[in-house]
């Protein structure tokens, strides 16, 4: 099955082409920017082309994720070389135009699904992620998608498209004009950001973090999110009234009218236990790892970089306020490795024996040992393998002969360690059972 | 030592009491309202009275946590009434006004520390958090609390408090105000928000929940922040202001002047890189939690109570979107246990076994084993408590005697499991090793 992208070059669809891809589709991507296509085509592993009209013809499912104020013309430009029982997507965050602009211009009863997959080009699995979907009608593409995507373990939500452009008017606009509005009046007043941070609580160095997130996409993306929704005028003319009212009450020392706006809108928000919660332990999660990071100093760590999912392990050398710098033990590099706090994972436990097993140098021991003839070699292997820091023991050879006494054993174990020294606690272990080491 | 809290019956002073209580000293809490703080008084194990003179008189260490625009006066009453050497802290979270009204009335040369700790009342551990103290003299108090705050594992900062208002201005004025503005627009708009949720993505969620927290604060108290900062309606028009500007640009098409104000402000937060970074874990931590929470259904859990820390123990029956149901195999009750998911955190493995082992009924068995003599009881004790499920192994006799061989001994031990099941895999490795049950 081919599957297209068109927009597949940059942003949300550039991270679609490239799921799809490990996900074993035959993938072809579509951009206007040649050489930024080409560069994305590389990078990739996928073909690029600049035309939509081609690139659609040839492919089952057309997914359609250029900027939303272009997704209506690309509708139009590819409706009339569609492969007759392809299936059209957009996956634009505004849902009511695309929608019309599919029944104006595709073929009658060509199959188009207009999907909000709600989450940003950042996201690296669609587990627990949420698609809303705004089918007009459901064909047999539909039951694949739905399907495909609860495989997926995606949270798949239906509704109309105007049902959803309202939600969004919420979700979107208000939310981001009141970010962008603190981020240029933090401009306006000419404050150090860094320095504040020192000053504050964990929940404000969070709602910086969330306040950057949001100013920091692609400025078209958040033009258009204001604009093309139906709704956006009223909704930031309704803000702009609520915060004049407020800061009316305060200027006029009308502490009651203060309160009173504070008390309805708590109110509002309801169920405020579950918000304390949940933001408790979203600061809870960051200050933790902050703690464990110091606890670990001068130990041994192995922590993921949160992107790219890479491991780098060694002795934590220093932490300072954004960085830790960790030393491999095993390379020859004398400088240590600095790595960005905010980027990075710490492993468990559990986890990082378990990378240790995989990506340590290890080195194998051989150890022949005489037990009752009524021992079981297998039980002693599988128990020799539970204490920590063996990797792996196997058994080389069983001898009963002229060597050894008639009621007695000898078994030569191979035994896989980190270090000389891991092995100290097999002989004893061995020993303490009454084995005979040779 | 005896410590006051004046204004400790509620609030941050109550948290306080809590927690000096339970590292030891001898407290008393002082408010207004009598009935109330008797309530308090009981329900922390503590002295209360309404004296803030009387209660002053008898304390070594006075901390006012009185509302802000109630510190100064308070300063005033207690002022001649202090023990000689004495300290007084106030913990406001303004630091101009409560350091010059401590130099107005305070004795000379009484010592005085105007502390503002940056965390609120629901915070129940000072690792990590942020304190700022903006001493004017350095006295004796001055470095036992000092001393104190860092064995705390507290992250102390010293400024002046005029820089402290300063930071403040934008730490607490600004963002409280656009989330309070937020909150009220939401309520004008009449949006179901719950509604909006379902629609959202992970950061959606966790905006809401901040802007939940930060307009369910008491109101008296966010009043007292936007008032009592001098710098505060400056910064409130300063907002007012970018909210219009943005939005001006947004309602005459003009998407040069928006971007430009979206690029500049988003270089003003600088190292918009850590700000996803750490955005993204937070979020993570959450999305992960409840990807846990699925898979471990029809599985045996335990899961803590972030406020109370209580641990609740039993198999994971149902996941709705709001609450987990859980059925402890040793209660008697019938019914599911129902626990809110914003306010439980599910324990690792290792958390979990620990906590098992401590609370989970377990039950002890007599085993006799036959080795070599040459064998080490005391290995094989520590060896058999290395494997999964067992508790505690003890020796209880080592026999060596007429009834065996003479090259042999027979050790009881005591073993402690959960179920009789995991004692099979204790006798397997006790023959695998060559000894004989008796």
């Amino acid at each position: 099955m081919k599957i297209a992208v068109l927009g597949g070059t940059d942003g949300l669809g550039k991270t679609i082409a490239k799921f799809l891809k490990k996900e074993g589709f035959e993938l072809l991507i579509t951009g206007q920017n040649t050489s930024k296509g080409e560069k994305a085509a590389k990078e990739l592993g996928l073909q690029f082309s600049n035309d939509n009209k081609l690139t659609a013809s040839k492919s089952d499912i057309i997914i359609i994720a250029v900027p939303i104020d272009k997704i209506e013309n690309v509708i139009q430009e590819i409706a009339n070389f569609l492969k007759p029982n392809s299936l059209v997507i957009d996956v634009g965050s505004i849902k009511e135009k695309p929608a019309k602009a599919m029944v104006k211009y595709l073929p009658k009863n060509h199959e188009f699904i207009p999907i909000h997959p709600i989450f940003g080009p950042r996201t690296t699995s669609l587990k627990g992620q949420v698609m809303v979907l705004t089918p007009l009608k459901k064909g047999k593409w539909y039951f694949k998608i739905i399907n495909y995507l609860k495989n997926h373990q995606v949270k798949v939500i239906e509704t109309s498209p105007e049902e959803h452009d309202k939600m969004m008017g919420i979700v979107q606009v208000l939310t981001h004009f009141s970010y962008i509005s603190t981020a240029y009046a933090l401009k306006k007043l000419k404050v150090d950001i860094k320095k504040t941070r020192e000053f504050a609580s964990p929940i404000y160095n969070l709602m910086v973090d969330i306040i950057g997130r949001i100013v920091s996409q692609n400025p078209e993306l958040t033009y258009s999110i204001q604009k093309d929704n139906l709704k956006g005028k009223i909704i930031r003319e309704c803000f702009l009234n609520a915060s004049k009212e407020i800061n009316e009450s305060l200027n006029s020392d009308n502490k009651e009218k203060f309160k009173e706006i504070a008390i309805s809108a708590t109110k509002n928000i309801n169920d405020i236990e579950s918000s304390l919660g949940r933001s408790d332990k979203a600061i809870d999660s960051i200050t933790n790892e902050l703690i464990k990071l110091t606890e670990s100093l001068k130990k041994e760590i192995a922590v993921k970089h949160i992107y790219s999912k890479e491991i780098h392990y060694g002795f934590l050398e220093k932490i300072d306020s954004d960085f830790i710098f960790i030393k491999n033990p095993n390379s020859k590099a004398k400088k240590c490795q600095r790595l960005k706090i905010s980027n990075i994972e710490l492993l468990s436990s559990e986890d990082f024996l378990k990378w240790k097993k995989n990506n340590i140098p290890t080195k194998n021991y051989q150890i022949t040992v005489v037990f009752n003839k009524n021992s079981d070699p297998e039980v002693i292997k599988n128990t020799l393998e539970i204490v920590p820091n063996v990797i792996n023991v196997k058994i080389v050879e069983i001898y009963k002969g002229n060597q050894i006494n008639e009621n007695q054993i000898s078994i030569n174990f191979s035994i896989t360690t980190f270090k000389k020294k891991d092995l100290y606690k097999v002989t004893k272990i061995l020993k303490g059972f009454g084995g005979i080491i040779r």
